[in-house]
């Protein structure tokens, strides 16, 4: 049977179809029909972190990683200086897009099985004194580790920083509430929580910060400064948009104020994640995080210690029953990851992990 | 009627609907399905430039300004400087691009409605030695001129320097062969005369310079080096890739080939501008540009010396028609544009005059 496999991945991602089909139409990109959507997500997007007083949406072609990079190159002053909290493969992607665009850069290393830690951030703060900005990654992809964002973001505010979050896992699904928490920049993307498909970010810029942040950026397709004033004063995208990216953002925002929200969002991925966790234990497979650090966006578990164990041989035999899994990114562990997050519910995970299981009796690390 | 619009534009343009359709699916950027896309994708793109033994072809998220800018950043040492050839606004934007991120640049500058000079610029490489490259735009979308690639190709080619080609407007309608053209690197994108959906560029780079080009680039996300030592090595992208705009650009690749490849559409965009052509010029419209500049692709025209005349109204007007115009990128001369490129025949172009005749009669810049 051909089939479209469910993505366990954490980005691209399974959307529904009903995303998919708004990407059916052609639109100009100087239309008042596309400024009307582009206007419609920034508002929809503001709505999510309670952050229409406090800050700007910007919207940004590429992957998120773009829009990681723009927020640093934008927000950070050229003489700026940057500890980057450090846990893993996107906390060091980020020190380093953050050296190599020539910012002075630090980071402030934690183990990959532990989030990071406020109480160590102070210390450093309080033993550096010239550094400017905190970067921090919410929910760190590489392992699914959620990070304290409050207690992190309350250090950053009461030294006086600036503090930059890369929230591309997290957004939408995990609370975000800038009426409560300080940040001069939030940055996510279209294709993971929000179920849309991938090919745009986006930044919340405090408002505040705005004009400081004029002249920042080496980069002019980087700009986010740049890229806001131009929004502002036309209500269209500085560059060509990704036109049916947005499209699909548009729908897929409608989705999810429909299904409930942010609230509603993270109840069916830690329902995901309960069920995918309990499903894989009770084969024997072990989750690398504690289960208080596990966010329930993606899971890291430990290659099984058998020796007819191969993650390609697995990912295969779990792909010809329908489902794709994602390996892992740590070094020293042999790991593989499982999203919970995606246009997919208890079923869908209760049937990926069956097709675990029968795919790990037919590699032989399960007794057939 | 509820149609959708004929995008008269230069990118997003109209698409056909089995390229739209090829993005009702979700693809794990991870997956060796995907991987064969990728690979399908560059060696397409590359078989449509003779490129197979001189170049390599890297695709970028983003914008086609993305890759200009990748290009510069790549290819240009940070000692290097960089001669922009300026006869429009996307000349000047690459000028722009390439001072911001600390590059030494100048423009040689020429009128709007005049393609650049060899001439001139091999007099500009004697006078000044220290130009390590040449950049310039092949078809100006600001005004549609086509600039002459060949000769000023050769004039680099004499004088030892590198040549970067914003070929965005270009590729895959006009000729362009690596085989007898040298080039470093040229730049277009997926949204433009190969008629896909926009979201991602691409570069052709020359092999011979790829291991020096190893930590020219500032930016992480612009690396291209980077981006094709990791493709190379995985099959993968280097950060998460647009999917399902890189499904919709192999689509619209199988349609390209199916249809006789680029002198097929280089036949129907001639078409289609000499049927706008004779059709605006009969109702009193003046092209901007003489016809033998006019590449066909977008073309420029005056506005009209009436009282009423006003471009919002004939936009809006035309549209109603079901037909989305462009507007003017000149500053010192009123104008509005037409592109002939997009999923779109004679047929709809003669449909696309009957409409800006009725819509000039609407707005009383023609008598009812």
């Amino acid at each position: 049977m051909q089939r479209d496999p469910i993505l366990l991945t954490p980005g691209p991602l399974t959307t529904t179809l009903r995303t998919k089909q708004a990407m059916l139409r052609d639109w100009g990109s100087w239309d008042a029909g596309f400024n009307a959507i582009t206007a419609r997500v920034c508002t929809r997007l503001l709505d999510i972190v309670h952050g229409h007083d406090s800050h700007v949406l910007v919207p940004l072609q590429g992957s998120g990683t773009f829009s990681v990079e723009a927020a640093v190159a934008t927000l950070v002053p050229r003489d700026g200086q940057v500890l980057v909290l450090d846990n893993g493969a996107y906390c060091k992607r980020a020190l380093r897009l953050t050296t190599m665009m020539g910012r002075r850069a630090q980071a402030l290393r934690f183990a990959e099985d532990q989030a990071v830690s406020p109480q160590r951030l102070r210390e450093q703060l309080a033993a550096d004194p010239g550094i400017s900005h905190v970067l921090m990654v919410h929910c760190e992809t590489g392992t699914g580790v959620e990070n304290p964002l409050a207690e992190v973001a309350r250090v950053c505010e009461e030294a006086g920083k600036g503090l930059i979050v890369d929230a591309m896992s997290s957004f939408a699904a995990l609370p975000i509430d800038a009426r409560s928490l300080r940040f001069d920049a939030l940055i996510a993307a279209s294709g993971k929580c929000l179920e849309g498909v991938p090919g745009m970010g986006f930044v919340f810029i405090r408002r505040a910060l705005l004009d400081a942040c004029a002249g920042n950026s080496q980069s002019l397709a980087m700009d986010l400064h740049d890229q806001q004033r131009y929004l502002a004063q036309t209500g269209q995208w500085r560059f060509t948009p990704p036109t049916h990216v947005v499209a699909a953002l548009d729908e897929t925002l409608a989705q999810f104020i429909e299904a409930g929200g942010q609230p509603a969002r993270l109840a069916r991925y830690r329902d995901n994640c309960d069920a995918l966790v309990q499903g894989l234990s009770a084969l024997g497979l072990r989750p690398f995080l504690p289960a208080a650090l596990q966010a329930p966006i993606i899971v890291t578990f430990h290659a099984p210690a058998h020796p007819a164990w191969r993650f390609q041989a697995l990912y295969e035999a779990t792909r010809r029953r329908g489902f794709i899994l994602y390996p892992g990114k740590l070094t020293d562990v042999e790991t593989f990851r499982v999203g919970c997050i995606g246009a997919i519910g208890r079923a869908e995970m209760q049937q990926a992990v069956q097709a675990v299981g029968e795919a790990m009796r037919e590699i032989g690390v399960l007794p057939g």
